[in-house]
């Protein structure tokens, strides 16, 4: 059977469309499978979640398979695209797994008997993965299955890669990807995860925040003290711990840490152009927090500073006593946990160097710093040029008549920075989650219409990225 | 019988001295008794104590009774004194409950076995409670016992009270004070529960600092929040309570809260003199704590800093995450313990308006700062001038050879402050106790050279108070 990249692409669209109410019933199905991988009652749902996955995909054309590892199984299916045509190998990725129902008293409906409901945007799915992720899984398995029935398969190879473990800290996920990098080698991955501007707006992430964690434990005397007998003697551990703390930050909000802007580029012009349109509404996102007054960099706004502007937070403070009521004591050791948020050039390890670097300028005479790293992320930002985000804007385009949007998110996603990392392979997120789809909570919903889009898009999006030369 | 309070004190010293071995017997007994105030398996023995005292007194001469309480009862003792003789009337404050033992395996005889031991500085009586605060009773009880043998009772009318709940929390203590003021009404008060500068060298403790206690808590954001979402758009509650105790001193260690030390006098030249001779070692004093390298307010040693100067230490910390490895969360809140010592002539209330002003105005835009507080003790500093101070200073060089040192403690005695506050009578701290004798701690101690002369000590110093005209 002879595939062409050429033409089809409305066919395909239409039998994306059509499948429509089938494919509604297919996503029902996948959430009916309670799988919860934090949870190890659960493990047998996971499986079984990973397998149907896996069959939908055999449906697809695909060769796939479920891969072991020490955690749950990737599901992990290939498809080499047509025959003697040279197109960009592309990787999709997704998660099969689901985060628990709790508090289930809140849910309107049991989280794994999904139900259609009438909505202010029209209909939506409600159960638990509706959104995250098996539903934005669902958009691209069904591309996948119109492009199999219109054209045999995909317009280009595709490799589909889904995880069994992202909702409980993915540790399988880098020995994995190590073990079978030379399967999964592609020119681009496409990572359904994240949201749209709004319901009407695609949006394509291209700008993630890398991260430097530490725990930096100041230790100066040997013992818990009276601050009766020694107080105003030596220096007090949280005390000087609070002022090395303060000093990360000038008064204004700007990080204090020597050279630590050095490598932050400004945003390109375009980028904030596009970003100016989006009305982005500071009060209403701070809102959200309980917080009335933003604080942070002079000359962003709270969308510039979560999406391209580094942060230096201190996520956690403990020290002397704890419990009820007084107790008069000068701590021996006090600790807290520092993280910093990267933004593109930023390097992690020199990042941590300069910031441990301030911090041990601070430590009082005698006295000593621990520090330990709890990870570090790269930041990443897809290049404007990139031709295959080039293709993938068009695809969008072609299905919301509007260019999608680039974003940004504050947050890393660490299965982006592994690919990037071990595969060598630039992520396009592209994802069809709104705001309002309580990912994580109660009555997760995921809307039909972004069901819909999501699933022509993908479509698209292949066809595009197809007619690129690798 | 008829009691005169001059000419009589040889005797009375004869017979203190003549005492000594029963004194230790006597001492002993105490010991033997397991009063231990914080745990309730000890309670019957607590009491038995109270009754072992009250008898002491009794045999004294005293009028003694146990007075109930919530918790263990008080001793109260009172003896009119000679007849037609216009003395001071003094009140002994001791305590007869003890620490509890732990850790036990660390003591080389049984804590409630009292063994006499030689030590580098002659015998000495290993036991809980040696020192803390039995062995301190007995010193001034066997002044009582030699002047009711040698003149049919003290020279001036003594009240005793004696605490079972000293090491507990003393939650009685106030309440019984209220309760009983009438009967207790006295000119001046001994109390036997501090230190000697060493074997050699008696002291008065005529400096206390007082204390201001509070809890701060800082509450921004109304949850907690992802730091890679939110992060650099609004103040993190850790950073800014960190900023604000960073803000309380300045970079050389003074407090820079506004009009902190406005009250505060400088040290009189007199006693200035009298502490730069004591030699006090601050390297030995720090090395007890672990700490090579001093550091306060500038231009004062480490004994000025914890004798005469207020301070400002942050007690306990907590905010956010405080478990091990990384959460990337900014917390809703961050609670700090604070607390000020105080020195004469501050005033508590105006010390906690000045920090709480000094922290509210630190407040983030549109957070809140919620403060508590625990206990405002105000300081207390005898004056030079006072003539039972004079008269204590005087008993003191009749047995020692020497005139004692005034010396300062940084920590609060909060007996002191309530005699002070709820009888209006001064306090005199006399104490026999040495820096080694190990108070709290396994294997405590007390050198019987220090029982035998702090009871001449008590003797003499009664005869001198006999002396002044109230």
């Amino acid at each position: 059977m002879s595939i062409s990249t050429h033409g089809q692409l409305d066919s395909v669209l239409a039998r994306t469309d059509a499948n429509q109410p089938a494919g509604i019933e297919r996503l029902m199905d996948f959430l009916r499978i309670p799988s919860v991988s934090t949870d190890p009652a659960f493990a047998a749902d996971v499986r079984r979640a990973g397998e149907w996955a896996s069959n939908m995909l055999k449906e697809c054309g695909f060769e796939s398979r479920l891969v072991n590892t020490h955690g749950h199984p990737m599901v992990l299916a290939k498809h080499p695209g047509p025959k003697g045509v040279t197109a960009p190998r592309v990787l999709f990725y997704g998660h099969y797994d689901v985060q628990p129902a709790d508090p289930i008293e809140l849910w309107t409906s049991p989280p794994f008997e999904p139900v259609i409901v009438e909505g202010p945007m029209g209909k939506r799915v409600v159960a638990r993965g509706a959104v995250d992720d098996k539903g934005q899984v669902m958009t691209f398995l069904e591309a996948l299955r119109a492009w199999h029935a219109c054209a045999g398969g995909p317009p280009c190879p595709v490799t589909v890669i889904l995880e069994g473990e992202e909702e409980s800290g993915s540790e399988s996920f880098e020995p994995f990807l190590r073990e079978y990098a030379a399967e999964l080698e592609s020119d681009v991955a496409i990572v359904s995860d994240t949201g749209m501007w709004d319901i009407n707006t695609p949006a394509i992430t291209t700008m993630l925040r890398g991260l430097v964690y530490v725990e930096a434990k100041l230790k100066g005397p040997s013992h818990d003290l009276h601050s009766g007998l020694y107080g105003g003697a030596l220096a007090n551990p949280i005390n000087s711990l609070a002022r090395m703390i303060a000093s990360l930050h000038h008064d204004d909000g700007r990080i204090a840490i020597e050279g630590f802007y050095d490598q932050v580029k400004p945003l390109p012009e375009k980028i904030k152009k596009q970003w100016d349109k989006l009305d982005f509404d500071d009060a209403e996102f701070l809102g959200k927090a309980g917080v009335k007054k933003g604080f942070g960099e002079p000359g962003f706004n709270a969308m510039e500073r979560t999406w391209c502007r580094p942060t230096c937070d201190c996520n956690g403070i403990k020290g002397g006593y704890q419990g009820e009521g007084a107790k008069t004591v000068i701590a021996s050791e006090a600790t807290a946990k520092i993280s910093c948020r990267l933004v593109a050039d930023m390097d992690p390890d020199d990042a941590f160097n300069k910031l441990s670097a301030h911090l041990r300028a601070r430590v009082p005479a005698g006295y000593t710093l621990e520090m330990k790293t709890f990870g570090k992320n790269p930041p990443i930002r897809v290049k404007d040029e990139s031709p295959y985000l080039v293709a993938a804007e068009r695809g969008l385009a072609k299905v919301y008549g509007m260019n999608p949007v680039c974003i940004g998110t504050g947050g890393s996603i660490p299965a982006v920075g592994l690919l990037q990392r071990i595969l060598g392979v630039e992520s396009l997120l592209v994802g069809f989650g709104l705001d309002d789809d309580r990912v994580h909570s109660p009555n997760e919903k995921f809307e039909l219409t972004c069901f819909r889009r999501g699933a022509l898009s993908h479509a698209a999006i292949l066809a595009e990225l197809a007619g690129l030369r690798p």
